[in-house]
């Protein structure tokens, strides 16, 4: 096989000054030329030149108020005893606000202190001071007075203020522009038909989205098929026709991946490989003074590399700086490793839960895409750092704006379908407030209450000495926390196997059969308890079945695996049969309950969340549609301490 | 005249309750329709329905690596000691990142961890688990889960994410529309030659930009005469069109605003006057099921109106809603009078100065949009306060970043010409610094100093016993703070008239003439002690000089007033004559000096300035261009304690 290896393990502080000199050099690295446009196209534009005022503003003297112009002399000694009378035209004047005050007038009086007594004349009793309710000219701005600086992000009120000076056409910086070049032979456009092995080709519309946002002209080109040349020939043509090359993937070492040695055959690669995870195989090549960039094939590590390698480059193309990314400092909720001497970003999710801003790590795959789509914010650990301890303070750059984050419902514990569904009632319902929701099973749920990580926590753990569900776990693991235990549903738990069951499996006890691949919950979740209650009904030991270690998070991921023929068998609800059209061999009825933790029942978000499973329609026609639900007791407090 | 008065004088808040419960009555308070589009399209679009996975991803078992895929049973025992051999194709199968793992395998072990042998055999020495460094189908999501609620604002990664499970369009809220129709006769097109009377039309660019920024469609429509059967058609046009319709201006009680009457006589004037200020006479209305909205012709008036009255009107056309505004505590500078009654709006500066966030109140005329260019925030006064006290905390909703305020040098102090200069080469050597400058004299400067509100003053104040300048008013006024006074200049002081000098001036002895109206500076200037040591000297009392109490804040003013014949003389620096092309009688060079805290010498936008004055060479050249400055001692220290 022929394979590359990265040139370079550099740490991102090195590689980013090394970067910029590299750019600096090729003289890529300096606001683009200016081009004239009218103020009216100029929103969002930056300044290429200080803007000064063509004319005063106002240019003439005007009437701040409605009412008579006057000449300030005549309304001396003016009272309530002895008023004055003005005649029209030849001591006063009508003006609406705006109007131009004549020359031989120097002050106004409003409307409100005006008496008229006939159409010729009023009476007024007080006297008005010079230049009284009169905008004069230059007031606001006079002419060749700095309206704005260069490198400044016209916003609407500017654009007022240009026009107003008498001003229609500025300098502004040219729009950079990039194009996203999409490599791959697996590559296929969205919406062409699919078979094993292809991808379908979005990751150039995720980065050319962010550079959109960040004020580029981005374009995306066809896919590029895995071979030199014509990566070769696409990477000549885009250095000819824009100012940032972004090239996707073919970054890493594999067979296929072509993109070092061509921009190193084009022009130079400044650097392959930097000392960072995700993102570690990005290349930073310099062709014909353009840069171009190779960005890591999956979503995560080319979206992480897009901010750290193209982000200040684009600002410096644009002429501004962007404002830097927000950062909160949290809590985190549990202890995370980390490898010596590489730099993590580590996707986190944030929720504010009492006076606590709790960050719990998120899925950590690179190709995770829906991690990202989840995550609140990312969470830097230095190179140096094995890792970090649960309640460590730490610094998250954020992903969403705070508020929004202040607004999220912190949900931790059992996974169950209806947690879709109540995500987006409550969003729909309250569109600031949003379900955040960790599957880390029943007991993971409890101990997250009990940690303060949590607003609520779903459960459902048979005591198989009381035969009662959640109760006895509560008052042993969280007897001191004043809660709520409030029912969500009955669910129907059973075995999943592809339609019209081909290994023929009746029960649990069909599991030590050699013929079975088994696919098992994790560790503390309600389901894999109750696979080990049955199977330790029927003597049955971990080690007889095929498959009992390998496990996975959701009801819908064990009801894929077996969909896919990943595994012929798996305990899951029924609804994850009914989503995946799978058949279902019922096993027992369980209870699912939210455990809620009295500090958070007057929270507007807890409240929200309890009034839609209380009182919503559309949510029991929703869940009742899933199948496998009973709401018998939906919303019922079940226990309380 | 015919003159309508207003027909309301709501407090705030029940206006914007009245105004919501009449638009939800109209029904014209809820999410626009949806629409089916492209994903590719959808970037910053709102979902108008929850989004579910079409397809799982991956949607086949693929590779998470680099290297070979094997079966798991085959390389258990595999050690160092005893490495396990497998054979190409029977055994295990090369295997890029992303690769189809065949379906008879099901684990795949790292490149870096195979020995390749020969061309069909490779050893190892680990075994490795099932399913290892393999994404399974369904690993980031599997078909039918959810993954945007509706009500979502579409970000890159979420277009990824749904083209990621084989979804190509979604539906989404159709984007609201609106129209501004600007009214008025006196409204000329930016660019079209200008009479006195006439104001430029830049108000409508204004508010679509603003709309724009909201995320609407926003529209202009030519500009209607100040007619009601004009203003008719125009508003019975745009209803039939567009979701939002503004008129602006004709909303006060001028004898040409028709607005009012048009709208109530097509359909219903909700309220006409709202108790606010600025922003009093907006009308709000409702035709033909469409919000109406007409908002005063005053730029910063129509600008807060819109904000009051149509953000969260758009918002909830739009089926999202936006993040709330950023607000920052502050500490105010200044004792600030309010009205007793209205709830007023109050444009502020902000400035970090040391640990604390000073809002100093900004210019307060409606008319003044530069003010608006400059304000930092509002500051919001309730309606049952006189006023606020210096050093009292308030809340300000902010106008800019919160970083580009902490990235503030505030310069308060007397006014000169190079502020601007300054401004503009700060700002492009570091485009995130600003230099905000209030102009409040030289005494108000060193008041700010000493107050810390300001991280440098500007002053000239002669001292008439000493002979020299700004040192012994320090050491009266601040002799308790460490500091350094640093010389920017040596400037002209002079008389300013009418180019060929008309009326014949020669100096300050010409003040008491009868036909000479002067213009003055404001108590407190450096320039209006100059004045009165000139007048004092000559025995000339301020009661002898025509025009000696109309102040005005700035040079430039002082030689607009003379170049528009508002004026006939005022003293002033040179530079204001050469930038208006006036004749200038010179009385006196005087010493302006920077005051520079010496808490704040190792500030990076203190330490960029100092580096400025000190060493640019484009600094002097432009200086030097303005006319009449000295620059031999710029930079210097000339005193510190």
């Amino acid at each position: 096989m022929d394979r590359n290896i990265y040139i370079d393990n550099m740490n991102l502080e090195e590689a980013l000054k090394l970067w910029e000199n590299k750019l600096s050099e090729a003289g890529c690295f300096s606001p683009m030329e200016s081009e004239a446009i009218s103020i009216d196209e100029s929103l969002g534009r930056i300044t290429a030149e200080p803007v000064f005022a063509c004319l005063s503003s106002p240019f003439y003297n005007a009437a701040a108020m409605d009412g008579i112009g006057v000449r300030f002399q005549d309304t001396i000694g003016a009272s309530e005893a002895t008023p004055v009378r003005l005649s029209l035209h030849s001591q006063f004047e009508w003006l609406n606000t705006g109007n131009v005050l004549p020359q031989n007038l120097n002050a106004v009086i409003m409307v409100e202190d005006v008496q008229p007594i006939d159409d010729n004349t009023v009476e007024i009793i007080a006297p008005v001071t010079p230049w009284k309710h009169v905008r004069t000219i230059g007031e606001d701005i006079v002419t060749t007075e700095l309206i704005l600086p260069d490198g400044h992000r016209i916003r609407p009120i500017d654009q007022g203020a240009m026009l107003a000076t008498g001003l229609t056409e500025i300098e502004v910086r040219k729009t950079p522009t990039a194009i996203v070049i999409p490599t791959g032979s697996e590559l296929v456009q969205p919406g062409e038909p699919l078979k094993p092995g292809n991808i379908i080709e979005f990751n150039s519309r995720v980065l050319a989205g962010y550079l959109t946002e960040w004020g580029l002209l981005a374009e995306r080109s066809p896919i590029i098929a895995d071979r030199p040349d014509a990566l070769r020939n696409a990477i000549n043509d885009a250095v000819a026709r824009y100012d940032i090359i972004i090239v996707n993937a073919g970054a890493s070492a594999g067979s296929r991946d072509h993109t070092a040695g061509v921009i190193d055959e084009l022009g130079e690669t400044v650097l392959h490989g930097v000392n960072i995870r995700p993102g570690k195989p990005v290349i930073l090549g310099i062709v014909n003074g353009k840069p171009v960039i190779g960005l890591p094939g999956y979503t995560i590590s080319a979206v992480l590399t897009l901010n750290l390698f193209v982000r200040t480059l684009a600002d410096t193309l644009l002429g501004a700086q962007s404002p830097p990314p927000r950062r909160l400092e949290a809590t985190l909720a549990r202890p995370l490793s980390s490898k010596l001497g590489v730099e993590e970003f580590i996707r986190v999710k944030l929720g504010q839960v009492g006076d606590i801003m709790m960050a719990t790590p998120a899925g950590r795959g690179a190709g995770a895409v829906m991690s990202l789509v989840q995550a609140d914010g990312f969470l830097q650990v230095a190179a140096n750092s094995e890792g970090l301890g649960a309640g460590e303070k730490v610094k998250i750059e954020l992903l969403r704006s705070e508020h929004e984050i202040q607004n999220t419902l912190v949900f931790i514990g059992s996974h169950d379908n209806i947690l879709d569904v109540l995500a987006n009632l409550l969003h729909r319902q309250r569109p600031i407030c949003r379900l955040s929701s960790a599957h880390v099973g029943s007991m993971g749920g409890i101990l997250a209450v009990k940690r303060g990580e949590a607003h609520l926590a779903g459960t459902h753990l048979l005591d198989e000495v009381t035969r009662e569900y959640n109760i006895s776990f509560i008052q042993k693991l969280v007897p001191a926390i004043p809660l709520q235990l409030i029912n969500l549903t009955y669910r129907e738990q059973g075995l999943l196997v592809p339609k019209g069951n081909p290994h023929n499996i009746m029960g649990f006890e069909d599991l030590v059969r050699k013929d079975i691949r088994f696919i098992n919950r994790q560790r503390g979740a309600g389901t894999r308890l109750l696979t080990d209650m049955h199977l330790n009904r029927l003597g049955i030991e971990p080690s007889q079945v095929n498959g009992y270690e390998r496990e996975e998070y959701t009801h819908m991921n064990i009801a894929s695996a077996i969909a896919s023929s990943n595994a012929d068998t798996g305990l899951a609800i029924r609804a994850a049969a009914v989503a995946l059209d799978l058949d279902f061999i019922p096993v027992a009825e369980e209870r699912y309950d939210l455990i809620l933790p009295k500090a958070f029942l007057r929270d507007s978000r807890v409240v929200a969340l309890l009034q839609t499973i209380r009182e919503s329609a559309e949510f029991r026609r929703i869940v009742e549609k899933l199948g496998g639900y009973d709401l018998r007791d939906c919303g019922r407090i079940m226990y309380e301490q």
